[in-house]
């Protein structure tokens, strides 16, 4: 193998971040997803594959076919995070209720939650197909078993080893029926932590024997059925390795996964930009010690040259073996090669099909929690529709025509919106008893909506908002008409407690709009008035 | 002709809407929007026009591909309200600068201005092109003489007759020789108004003279000129017509417009579902009494089978003559052959130019006006930078990494959005000498940005804000540390006098997030840091 040989094929190892649209100045996060000029010379010089983010689903469709058209070898593996369903990521396509919902449903009815698993994999492997992606990045395989997760939370199967286990085989089963890639992650396992991989290196302090019971049960169930890829997580667990986080860890990476568990396919990082390990060492030495410990795929290095220079060096070094350069390559083109059954009709006009819009339905309504006697009533004066958004606006479940605004509305209500760039609702002074700063609302009877989930990047950003306290200041002041909770159960499961039978309240694992219309319809009683909403254009 | 082809050929004439999006669900605007099944069947059945709105400029591609697919002769027009170029209406196309940026220019450098304006329409034509429109709903005609005009402002040429009139032919010419059509509006003049027409019937009670002086200039100029298109306005203008608005009038429309103007193109209604119109009658009637005023083709009808009902009905009556129908339908052919001139490549992959985005850079200078010469320094405890939106949140010019929040986050401000839908910064008591709750805002100099434009829809629904009375406060009590207004000209007319000369403050026409980070430039010195923006995905 020649230089100019070997970085070409170093560089198939890379799957390097573009924005989903067209134009460079759509970028939403500039600073980590690639301009089309450094994309095309990227690919045209051998990388293998991209991650993708943002833009609708159409907009995919477009971006795939631009970035085949740029890779000479057309052989592209193109991926996305896409937990819960395309439309997660990709406005247009399915956005379906998180795993967790699955994990719950579990408990009431196995054999139901187990054939949704597997409809949930179909649906988003047949339009990741149809909009051109080839490998996604999912299931989740971890077990949430620490309620304070920051990072893993909703998107998890469940909080038990067995339940996820059986889950994420169901839906694999239906993505693999799709002909696309899986992705088990994050390996040897991320539901135990309460610190954000993003942003610093978490730790697990558990023994071997404990990981076998929990963590590593729902990895081995899908490395015997076959899943294409395993995704390593930034985690320094001591029991494996006492100085390297499993990404950069042979011990981890192959003395366990490959040896041990015996899994053939790919291994991929997880995204080596994330400060837990970007914070340790530079950009090139973070991808050669991924690789070295057994990494096949290097996702998202901070700088892709660097990445391909160095894992070169150490190749003709002698660093790391010719033979693992040679492993690799030949595991990724398998699994290219799986990648190609079930070729789709570009063609089709239709991305979702009315089975797909009836799992998320079918997700939605299996998932609503609902407590209470009483119903909100049309308020004789105007009452508060108080929302909280997760971060900041804007958000892809809060548009303005979507049913948590509109549906209040349409019931006299009117909407104040608290995000992490508005004027806060809180009192200048702490009060435990009387947080909420009622003059800041105005009068009338307060429906609250709190859209809360485990995410990421906020750890210190925000402090915790005293939800509990506000809602009991609300009820005192017999002010409190109703209360929707969407996303993290463990938030419900606290703030459901707090409210009286005779007040209305709900809870939705969904934060979407479907999830939402579906909410409020069981929440909220009285006469329907016609879509007030006049402006058709502006 | 039998009963099915006049049908036919009556639904030619009509002009409905859709969301630019490729699916149901991701319309904005559904009640005014048809969904994917009632555009097929309305474009099989012979519809000959769509207006679209929404989505981005990649999908505005594949919706008019998929349009064409549906309409069985191919022939659509296919046209969108784009005045400040594409990208005002879809993401990743060229967004200008409004118009009224050259109006002022215009005063200091008239060439200079006329020369970007037929860029402008060149930028505009070629783009519509490549995205698959034939028909770009501009230039603005009216003068905008009344700086109160809650509709026009921004987007009108000038104040005065001839500065439009010079500055809307050069935008004709460069959309005429990118082989666009172009449509002057709004007929007989829009810019003397201080009503919504979106909302209610607005009086123009000039005399015809006045008229002849001021509102028909530049619509005589662009109807010399050749122009293809003159949307009619929904304004009542006794001295032409005592009863009916100039829409539905026929001696505004044919008298005037077609008779003594002398116009051969086609005549296109503003909306029919304006309030304007559709409070004084039902969709029928106002279909069929503006075809019988002179209208050729009738856009957004409030129901498109009653209007061709209704019209066919008139022409089988002998209400409206045979002639009158084949009249428009020749116009309109004229128009789409005009069209085809200077066919795209629909496979270039290049939207936007880069003389595109110098133009719209080139806008951006020369439009912004700097007073004061200090700079907002650094603040050594944290600031406050308070944004005031147009309307509610999302919007498009103010995206999580806009310039209006990174910059001066960048310099250690904390970011306050007030929105339509946000808790207010406002005494729940009014003071005039105290509007602002400065406990709301928390410490620190305040740096103010607004984000002001005669928006429609909003009469009624906005109470006027104190900004004036609330710079003056922060100004007493120190704490104003610079001011940007982002739209309006006479709003920032009457802010800056208040603002001494050792606080920084500027102005942009645009506010678009180039506008914002060069406005922020001139207005912000200090040191830089880098981006801090952290998260790459979520």
């Amino acid at each position: 193998m020649t230089d100019a040989e070997r970085r070409r094929a170093v560089a198939q190892l890379l799957v390097i971040r573009a924005s989903g649209h067209a134009e460079d100045g759509q970028r939403r996060y500039p600073q980590w997803e690639h301009c089309n000029r450094d994309l095309e010379r990227l690919l045209r010089s051998g990388v293998g594959g991209v991650i993708l983010l943002g833009g609708s689903a159409t907009e995919l469709q477009q971006r795939c076919r631009t970035l085949r058209s740029w890779s000479d070898s057309g052989d592209l593996l193109l991926c996305a995070d896409v937990e819960e369903g395309i439309g997660q990521r990709f406005e247009g396509a399915t956005w379906l209720a998180p795993p967790m919902t699955l994990g719950r449903l579990h408990r009431r009815n196995p054999q139901r939650a187990l054939n949704l698993a597997e409809r949930y994999g179909r649906t988003t492997g047949d339009q990741a197909k149809r909009c051109g992606l080839n490998w996604v990045l999912a299931p989740v395989c971890d077990v949430n078993s620490n309620p304070d997760n920051p990072v893993i939370n909703v998107r998890a199967w469940g909080d038990r080893p067995q339940t996820v286990a059986d889950l994420v085989a169901a839906f694999e089963r239906g993505l693999n029926a799709a002909g696309v890639l899986g992705c088990a992650k994050h390996f040897p396992g991320h539901g135990d932590t309460d610190r954000d991989s993003h942003l610093e290196l978490p730790l697990i302090s558990h023994d071997r024997s404990r990981l076998e019971q929990v963590e590593l049960v729902p990895f081995r169930r899908l490395i015997a059925s076959g899943i294409a890829s395993v995704m390593t997580a930034h985690l320094l667990i001591p029991a494996l390795d006492e100085d390297q986080p499993a990404t950069l860890s042979k011990a981890v990476l192959t003395d366990l996964l490959r040896t041990e568990l015996d899994f053939a396919g790919l291994v991929v990082t997880d995204a080596l930009v994330m400060e837990a390990i970007s914070r340790r060492m530079g950009p090139q030495e973070a991808a050669v010690q991924a690789f070295a410990a057994g990494a096949d795929l290097i996702l998202m290095p901070a700088d892709a040259d660097a990445a391909i220079d160095g894992i070169c060096a150490a190749l003709a070094e002698g660093r790391i073996p010719e033979s693992r350069l040679n492993e690799s390559l030949r595991r990724r083109a398998d699994a290219l090669q799986r990648s190609e059954r079930n070729p789709v009709d570009e063609a089709a006009p239709i991305l979702e099909t009315e089975g797909d819009r009836d799992l998320s339905m079918e997700l939605v309504e299996s998932s609503l929690e609902i407590q209470g006697t009483g119903a909100a009533s049309h308020p004789e004066r105007k009452g508060v529709n108080l929302i909280r958004v997760d971060g900041v606006l804007p958000c892809a479940f809060l548009r303005s025509g979507a049913a948590a605004i509109s549906t209040l509305e349409r019931h006299g209500y009117r909407t104040l919106i608290c995000h992490d760039r508005g004027i806060e609702p809180w009192n200048a002074n702490p009060d435990r008893a009387a947080p909420l700063d009622l003059g800041r609302l105005g009068p009338g009877p307060v429906f609250l909506q709190l859209f809360l989930r485990g995410n990421p990047f906020r750890a210190g950003q925000q402090r915790p908002e005293p939800w509990a306290e506000a809602i009991q200041q609300l009820i005192r002041a017999q002010r409190l008409s109703g209360l929707a909770v969407y996303g993290c159960p463990y938030r419900w499961d606290t703030l459901r407690r707090l409210i009286p039978d005779n007040i209305p309240a709900g809870y939705s694992p969904g934060q979407m709009p479907e999830a939402q219309q579906q909410l409020l319809e069981k929440l909220i009683s009285g006469p329907r008035a016609a879509n007030q909403q006049r402006d058709f254009t502006d």
